[in-house]
């Protein structure tokens, strides 16, 4: 473990949504604070349990944030981002550390000196309980010292804190979309087809976490299985037919995969 | 529990490939047999260890097997399937129970008058250990005889086993390969995106642990995050820019996605 300094950090949340909410517990558990500063339009629900040590003041706005906080995270959503951070940037002294965390926003998108970003790959919601340790944390900086702040800070909360740069970070992002939300949306339209025939969905629980289970032991690419990767052209058919009466937007994406899988499969094969 | 009865079963499995060898596994282990007739190729890896009490017989031919057994499980292929069943079909007496193993072939397939269905949900391969007891079966019988022995059968393997329509299962099917085999291949091109920027699949791997997680305890519907849902289009676009560079052949499928979820989760919420 690397030894902690004695230093102690006065700190900004500008947003308190989900990862805004998360960061601020974060701030208020794990790290060094002595003073944590949230600025967030409605209440909190739910409301952060402060600390003894820790001296927590919220403001409306962010022009009634003191100016020389060490490190103030913005975490408002995408679209308000850039119009936000050149708020605090305009606001703020030059010896402030800003720091966003968005998986698709470049560093340089912060308008000041010192910038950072701390990218969690975790959809998190407010209130609800994560396992930080587990979680991988992106770091970037603007120079060594903004980022070996930012890795201390965060290697207090994770083991996972990962220095990566932008353009490796949007990836990162593109990847959690493709694995997870969309993913996700698969399982939304099985749930929609399945209960039209009145059956749960839970039946399909023993072959999802068999399948993430098999993610630790082999590749995704070892574990392709199906009718598309087979070039069953029957079950396929079959498929479509059966999309068209329960779920139709559905028709092309099954269609999509299936070229695609045959076509990355048979492909390599050959290679 | 069932109360168990004393008979035992004659039984034939045809095609040891995936399904065809855990057949033949729990036939041997799980079932009441006392003579189990196998029909393959090539020979069999990983081998199936015999039990004292089962007579184990091995052939190359559907014709070479005895005509008179109690159950033949055809475990071929889906593109042999038909021409399989039919062969089993005109060899055996008319008392043998035929079953087949394939979610989207309908019963009525196989051309003979006892006849079954059993469909696991779960992605078998031959040799790799499972726990039989959580897998879902789903059963189909020609007759009610025909489908209490195969329920009964089953379920001495798993507590999972339900009696469904062709119909039903053509949907729980379809529901396997969107829920499992699209996701699978979602996973294999984060994958290769993520391998290009030397950065390990494995970070995606507590993303998706939890993904799981919540499953059993929200219904995907509740769960859908990304930018897709929150109709971010700047993000949307710095994706597919990255995925023209990166893997261009899923540009359409990440378009079809974004433009489904924004569409599905804005008009429920509107209704």
């Amino acid at each position: 473990m690397l030894e902690q300094s004695r230093k102690t950090y006065s700190i900004g949340v500008v947003g308190i949504g989900n990862v805004g909410w998360h960061y601020a517990l974060i701030a208020m558990r794990y790290f060094p604070t002595r003073e944590l500063c949230l600025v967030h339009k409605r209440a909190i629900t739910p409301d952060l349990t402060a600390k003894k040590q820790v001296v927590l003041r919220r403001f409306f706005k962010v022009s009634e944030l003191p100016k020389n906080l060490d490190i103030i995270f913005v975490c408002v959503q995408d679209s308000e981002l850039e119009a936000t951070l050149q708020e605090v940037a305009n606001h703020v002294g030059e010896n402030t550390l800003i720091v966003h965390c968005a998986g698709s926003v470049p560093l340089e998108a912060i308008p000041h000196t010192r910038r950072g970003v701390v990218y969690p790959l975790q959809s998190f919601k407010k209130g609800e309980f994560v396992k930080y340790n587990q979680i991988p944390f992106f770091i970037e900086g603007s120079d060594e010292e903004s980022t070996e702040t930012l890795e201390n800070l965060f290697l207090r909360v994770s083991r996972k804190v990962y220095p990566q740069s932008s353009e490796n970070r949007l990836r990162i992002h593109l990847s959690a979309v493709l694995a997870h939300n969309f993913s996700n949306f698969l399982w939304v339209i099985a749930q929609d087809i399945l209960e039209k025939y009145q059956i749960p969905f839970r039946v399909l629980y023993p072959l999802l976490r068999s399948a993430i289970r098999n993610l630790e032991e082999k590749f995704p690419k070892q574990l392709q299985t199906g009718p598309a990767v087979r070039g069953d052209k029957n079950v396929i058919e079959k498929h479509l037919n059966a999309l068209k009466e329960d779920f139709p937007e559905a028709e092309n994406i099954y269609r999509e995969f299936s070229d695609l899988i045959h076509k990355y499969f048979n492909e390599n094969k050959d290679s």
